[in-house]
This record gives structure tokens, C-alpha cells and sequence, in this order.
């Protein structure tokens, strides 16, 4: 990708995201010339790029404007998944993922690590550093089943910001927020229940609910304003959900924060029809949004829903920090605690603890919400340069992770067979549906450093993706194929 | 205690275990002065209590003698369990026992808390230390769901003591032996099914087996010999058990250590009914005996057998690190482990496998062998001492555990409410019954500093316990009592 190429992709996101609304002047050339630190010819040939596509029209002596009209590129529609309590499976697909983790060489475009190389971190490594050298006996030992209370307290802390008024009792620390979902399901159902949520869900949701013996029925979820309300009723209507799980702020794998009034709406179902809420708010500080959005549990007056999160995503997934906020399920999830793994850690529980107390929490998350907001511009440029058209793309409110729906007929897990080849991996959409379904899907991953490898091997899956779709359309001249982006 | 009643204390519990055999001479009147640091009178006075025992005799111009014939003091009678599937409680009394654990100012003699304070285990401070200094990012990331490599093999080595041949891949890295029971438990069996326990069993194992709605029938259990083989039988042609959950080495509560040939034929037993063993080993590389019992799962030829274990009692708790070898339950292990808590901590492995790496591991294991051994009889002397007659006691074989049975009408669930205020805790007996039994039973620790507060702390037991029989035996004058130590 030239340079000139590059600038005409990011003006073009800032136009869509509505940064330069229609009609508005455009900064001069010079100006662009300065900022990007490109020559006065790279920012005309950039200009000429996106006059070429009419997204923007020169009036002279006056500059480029926003054209009156830009149509958005499609987003995923509103998801379609069998309406009825299904088993699932998929556990394989996910074992595969998780194994490619630690092959140093494979460039994890499908994970869900954070970006650790950041200078933000450092100071994690002093505490560590001093916290060996107290040699403080209390550290090797069990501390309360509910966690460190100096953690809990600021964990209380934080939550403020989503709107909660949270104590440091009325917070469990767990062994990152994949316990704190799983303590958190066992607490509200047993084995046979039926389980609702958004579709596509976060693998890890899944096989804890398969695990359990927990049927799920998969919702229709809107990449923009999340779970489908009017499909939720109707299933309430129909079956006994006993709980919803949600990701309600940055969703997993779409992206979309849910509007408030929907957040609200979601409550009072799950009241009318007496269901829990397991809220996995785990990327909810992560989004671009300042102040950051509330959780449901802050609306929450009796007690049923249980905030999920943990520090994996923010600070670091090795340190298995995470903590749930169980409300009325308190002693029910404290049981669950129990018999999981006991107490926590003890001496990574005070590290955390100590590094937010210390105040480098907070510009830490301000820095990572730049970074990957950075990272999700190029990224979409790429996208769009090295992927074929017919292709929808999520738009995410923050976090790092995006979404690709490719046409119907196409196969993301022979894909990802194929890219293994070339070293590289991504997430197949099928592991976020119990019945089989985005297997035609992608999820991508832009907390990863963007250099010339990254943009190597988008511009590889890109061209995966084209072969493979002109095949697949050989294969199957009738295949639905969505709206060209 | 005077120092002539502990040290006669002393030399009647080594004549009761045998290292002074019956007829053999005792040691000199100034041998014992010097290798003990008192008086040449002291040990006179040591030994004539002992005469007045009869446990030794004196021959004129030899010195002492162990008396010909000397009566054992009883350990607990075999335990007589309800011979059905049971619903297991006491979650609250478990609670109760956790909460007191963090409360500083309360002598915890029912805690299962190892020895934090020996100079051996300094260079876990160090180790951990140095890592925080070298920064690698790979600390903070995920490691595989297996855990670290590098501690899967040192485990795999460690193994070999027990009689087993494992490698890296056989082992799977756990949140402590917490995490390693409970995935343990949930891959070889759905809620409903049926395990076979020992009685007594460790109330985590218990409360483990009613989190996951699992029944369990309780075995009668030897405080000698271990699990009764004839019971586990004639319950394995009644009832469909789905496994078996051992403590083999080092029981909790009981403090045996099965004898290799009974090992053996649970195996066999096992094979036959074809069921799980669940062999936790938590305690095993306490044994006192050398080299270390072997475990059950070096028998293991078909993969039946689960392997528990973690450094929790050995190292420290606050880690978290423990491991199991699942043989042909590997993959279900693997499913249970992930909607458990994902991948363990890594920078805890790390620090434990250097540890072990660098050769801190086995001689921190041989100190604390040695201090638990001499605990122990500093211990036993004090209860017998201090604590009224007509109770049995365990005698122990390694690990730092002792349970005492007092007549059957005595309540401990009483005495340890009373003892709070005393700010002294026990773990009554009941919590490692599914069905309610040993409410007159304790569980006392002696990892605990041997120092005047413990010995303080015994004493108050022993004459709580004194009252608490006199009002009992006033209550129930028909109450069984059982045979006076």
C-alpha cells in the first residue's frame, strides 16, 4: 500500500465515522502535508483518490468539500440464528485457536490478547519487583475467598465510572473473567437450564455453557444496537431462559455498545420474566467514548445481574485477575468460587491493586483506548485496500477486535486451514455460534503492532479471501452475496 | 508443660513408634542431657515418670530399658459412614472455617495452612524478584491451556518419586489441586451420578462434589489401612459410582498412608467396576518414610487414575499453582480446565518451575518433613497432656494434620463456637462428612510455630474439651466413651 493510497483510506474512515461531516471543507493540502508528514504530491494524488470515488468535490480556489451524499459501507445485518435451544459443540475449533496462541511465529490476526508492549505497563513490573523484595509472608499464603480487599476496593472504585455504586463486599475476585463467567452461570442455573444470548457470543461464553450442560438459545444481534429485544420477548414467551449473557459495552465479537435506552429495556425484560443478567463488561474500559458507558448493573435495583470482568484485556491476560459483582447471587457464586480454585492468587491480586492505587491505571487505559482507536483506523484501511468487494465489516465503539462477514457460500474454516501455511491465523466465526452458524465470518484482531508484517499478512488473508470467493462463487453461482462495501 | 513432662512426653511417643523398641536400652541419663539441653535431673525426672508409666524399667548399673510390653494408645476405630448416596451441607461451617483464616489474631489449629516462615523457602522471593526484572512480555501473556511448559516438565520429573513415568504432555497445569479435583470430577462425571469417598473426606473435595450436584456414598474408612476395600465393593455391586476420590498418602484428615498392596487392589477394584480414581496427592511428598509412597497412578496401566496435586502445601498456597495427569480423561480435562479459568497464571509457573529448576525444591522438602515430624510430637505430647483421657487420636505418617475423636455425644460444632472468643479456631469434624458424622471429632494443624501462644492455645482446647465432656457424659451418662488413651 503507497503512502498516497494509505491517506486516501483514512480520510475516507474520517469521513464515514462523520469526522468531516457532508458539505464541510476539508483541511488544505499543506495543512495534510504537515500533519501526515507526506509531501504536497502524496496528499493531491490522496485527494484525487477520493474524488475518483465521489466522496469528495474540489470547488475552486476553495478546496476539497465532503460530498453531499457518501453512502456508509454495509455493516453485518441483523443476525439470523435458529430460534430454539440448541447444544453446542465447536470445542475443537476452539482448542485450535488456543494452541496457536504460543507458536511464537504465528501472526495471531484471531486472538484476543492486548497490546503488552506498551511503556504504560512498566510500572507493573516495578511493583512486582518490590513486592518480592518485602518478603512479606502474607503474600505466600491464602488470602479471603472473596479476594484481597485492598483489590476490592479499588475495583469498587472503577466501576463508579459505569455508573455503578459497588463496595469493596459486593465484589468477588476471580481467576480473570473467564472464572468470573463460569462461577457466575453455575451460580444462576443448573444443568438442563436454558440459557440466552447474543448471536454471534464469545467462544469461551459458549463452552463454559456447553461444559455445564446448559442449552443456549442464540439470539438475533444487531452490530449496532446489540441483542434483539423484540427476538428476546418472544423467546422469554416461549422457553424458560433462566439468564441472558450479554456483552453489552464493546461487544465481542461485534463491537457495538448497546444505547442506553436498549440497556434499560434489557433490564426490565429480565424482571418481568424473573431472568438473571451475566453482563461481561471485560472490554467495556476499552471503549473510545468518554465518559464511558454504563453497565446494566448500574441500573440494576434488585440485585439480578452479575458484572463480569478482569484486568486481561486492559493490563495483562497472564496475571488472571478478574472479579464478578454477583448482587443477590452472592453466596451462591461465592460457592462456586469456592469449589473452582479456592482462593486467588494472592500476590498478583495485591500488584494489581498497588499498580491502580499508585495511579497508573487509568492513563494506561487512556493510552490503550488511542492506541488501538490508531490501530482500528489502519486496520480498515487495509481492510478495505487488500479485501475483495461484497464484504461487511463491523464498526467497533472501542476494543480491539473486528468483524468480517463474507458472503454466504464462503468458508472461513478452509481458510484458516490454508493461512496456517503461511503462518497466520484467524478467528472462524463459527466458534462464536453453537449451531454452526458464521462459519462465513471472520474476527480480527488490531491490537497487534502495526508494521509492514501486519499489513503482510492482511494483505495474504485478503487475497485468501478473494481466491476463495471467486471459487465459492463458481461453486454456488446462486449464493446469496451481500452489498459491496 | 514442664521441660522433665516434655521431654517424657517425647521419649513415650518414640517408644511408641517404634524407634525405641521394646526391650532395646534407652539412652543415657547425660546422653539425653545433652542432646536435649537440660539438666542431668531433668531427664531423671523425665524417666521416672516414665517408669511410673511402666513404660520403661530400670536395670541396676545398665540404665533404662523399654518396658517389655507396652499398650498403643487407640487411633480411631474404622469409621462406620451411612452406606448410601448422600446430599452433602455444610457449606456454611466451610465458610466459617475460610473466614477465620484471615482473620489475623485467631490461632487457626484447624487450618490446613503449611509453614510459611522456614529460611528454605527464601529463594522464591529472589526468583520472583529477578523475573519482574528482566520484563518479558511473554509473563504477562497467556501460556498455553496446558500451562508452561517448562513446569510441566520439572513436575513430570518430581513424579518419578512417586513411582510414576510421565512427561510434560501427560500433565496439566492448574489453579491449585483446588482447580485440579474439580476439573478432575467434572470430566468423569454428569450431575447426578454417584462417587465413592472416603469418611472422612476433605470438606473441598466435598463441597466440590454438591457444587456440581454430584451424590456421594462414604466409604468406612481404617485410620491405619485407609479406604475398606470389602465396603468400596459391595457399594460398587449396589450403586452405578462413577470413581473413587483418594487421599492414598498422607490422609486428610486421617494421616495414613495406604500400604502399597491396598493401593494395588483399589486399582484392581476399580478396573473391575470400571470406575475413575481420583488421587489427590496434595500431602504426598510430606510422608515421613523415605523414599515417598508410591502413588496409585503408577499402577495406573489403562489411564484410569487422575492425578491431583499442587505446591499449595509444600510451598505456598498464595500461588495457586497445582497440576494433575489426567491420563485418558486428558481432553475432557483439557474442555473442564478451559470453562474453568482459561489458562493458569504465568508468571507463578515460571516462578515455581525455576525454583524447582535450581534445586531449591527438594531440600526445602526435607526440612519440612523434618519440622513437621518434630511438630508432631511436640503436638501429640501437648494433647496428651492437655486434653482429658477417652479420646483417640490419628497417628499420622507425614503432612501436618492430626485428628482427634472425642466419645460420641461430644459437640465440636459447640466448642469451637466457644473457643472463638478464645480466638482460637479448630476445624470441627463434621465438615468432611457428607451425612453429618464426626461432630465429635477435630482437626488440629501442627504447622503452626511450636512456641508458648500454641501450646497456650492446646491447653485451652484440652480444658474446653474436658468441660465440654464432663457436661456431655452429665447429658448422656449411657453415651459411648471410648477407650482412654
Amino acid at each position: 500500500m503507497t503512502r498516497y493510497q494509505h491517506l486516501a483510506c483514512l480520510l475516507s474512515d474520517r469521513i464515514e465515522q462523520g469526522l468531516y461531516r457532508s458539505g464541510e471543507r476539508l483541511p488544505s493540502v499543506r495543512t495534510l502535508s504537515i500533519e501526515h508528514g507526506v509531501s504536497i504530491s502524496t496528499v493531491q494524488q490522496a485527494y484525487h483518490v477520493l474524488e475518483e470515488k465521489q466522496l469528495i468535490v474540489p470547488q475552486p480556489r476553495s478546496g476539497y468539500f465532503v460530498a453531499s451524499r457518501k453512502a456508509t459501507p454495509p455493516v453485518p445485518a441483523i443476525t439470523r440464528p435458529a430460534q430454539r435451544p440448541v447444544e453446542i459443540t465447536q470445542w475443537e475449533s476452539v482448542l485450535e485457536l488456543l494452541s496457536s496462541r504460543i507458536e511464537g511465529d504465528v501472526i495471531q490476526l484471531g486472538s484476543g490478547i492486548p497490546d503488552l508492549t506498551q511503556p504504560t505497563l512498566k510500572p507493573l513490573w516495578k511493583i512486582q519487583a518490590r513486592m518480592a523484595q518485602k518478603q512479606d509472608i502474607n503474600l505466600l499464603n491464602y488470602d479471603s475467598l472473596l479476594g484481597v480487599t485492598a483489590l476490592r476496593e479499588q475495583v469498587a472504585r472503577l466501576t463508579i465510572d459505569s455508573g455503578c455504586q459497588l463496595t469493596a463486599d459486593d465484589i468477588v475476585i476471580t481467576t480473570g473473567c473467564h472464572e468470573a463467567l463460569s462461577v457466575s452461570i453455575r451460580a444462576v442455573c443448573q444443568p438442563g437450564d436454558i440459557i440466552a444470548v447474543e448471536s454471534p457470543t464469545f467462544h469461551g461464553t459458549m463452552q463454559t455453557l456447553r461444559g455445564f450442560g446448559i442449552r443456549v438459545i442464540e439470539i438475533p444481534t444487531d452490530s449496532v444496537t446489540g441483542i434483539s429485544l423484540e427476538a428476546l420477548e418472544l423467546a422469554f414467551e416461549q422457553w424458560p431462559i433462566k439468564a441472558v449473557v450479554v456483552v453489552p459495552n464493546c461487544n465481542n465479537p461485534l463491537g457495538f455498545i448497546m444505547p442506553e435506552a436498549r440497556k434499560r429495556a434489557l433490564l426490565t425484560l429480565a424482571q418481568r420474566f424473573d431472568a438473571a443478567i451475566i453482563e461481561d463488561d471485560v472490554y467495556g474500559e476499552l471503549a473510545w467514548e468518554y465518559p464511558r458507558p454504563i453497565s446494566i448493573k448500574s441500573l440494576d435495583m434488585d440485585g439480578r445481574v452479575l458484572l463480569c470482568s478482569s484486568f486481561s484485556k486492559t493490563l495483562s491476560p497472564g496475571l488472571r485477575v478478574g472479579w464478578v459483582a454477583p448482587g443477590r447471587y452472592r453466596e451462591r457464586v461465592l460457592h462456586m468460587k469456592y469449589i473452582s480454585t479456592g482462593s486467588s492468587a494472592t500476590v498478583t491480586q495485591h500488584v494489581v491493586a498497588e499498580f491502580i492505587r499508585q495511579g497508573y491505571y487509568l492513563p494506561h487505559l487512556r493510552r490503550m483506548r488511542q492506541v488501538y482507536q490508531r490501530n482500528y483506523e489502519t486496520l480498515s484501511c487495509w481492510v478495505r485496500h487488500y479485501f475483495p468487494c461484497g464484504i461487511c465489516v463491523s464498526r467497533p465503539q472501542g476494543s480491539f477486535l473486528m468483524w468480517i462477514e463474507l458472503p454466504e457460500a464462503f468458508d472461513a474454516v478452509r481458510l484458516n486451514a490454508e493461512l496456517r501455511e503461511s503462518k497466520i491465523q484467524v478467528a472462524v466465526g463459527s466458534l462464536f455460534s453453537a449451531s454452526g452458524k458464521y462459519r462465513n465470518c471472520l474476527r480480527l484482531n488490531y491490537a497487534l503492532p502495526i508494521n509492514e508484517a501486519t499489513e503482510q499478512a492482511i494483505a495474504l488473508v485478503g487475497a485468501a479471501v478473494e481466491h476463495a470467493m471467486t471459487i465459492c462463487s463458481v461453486e454456488n453461482p446462486a449464493g446469496t452475496m451481500l452489498h459491496i462495501s
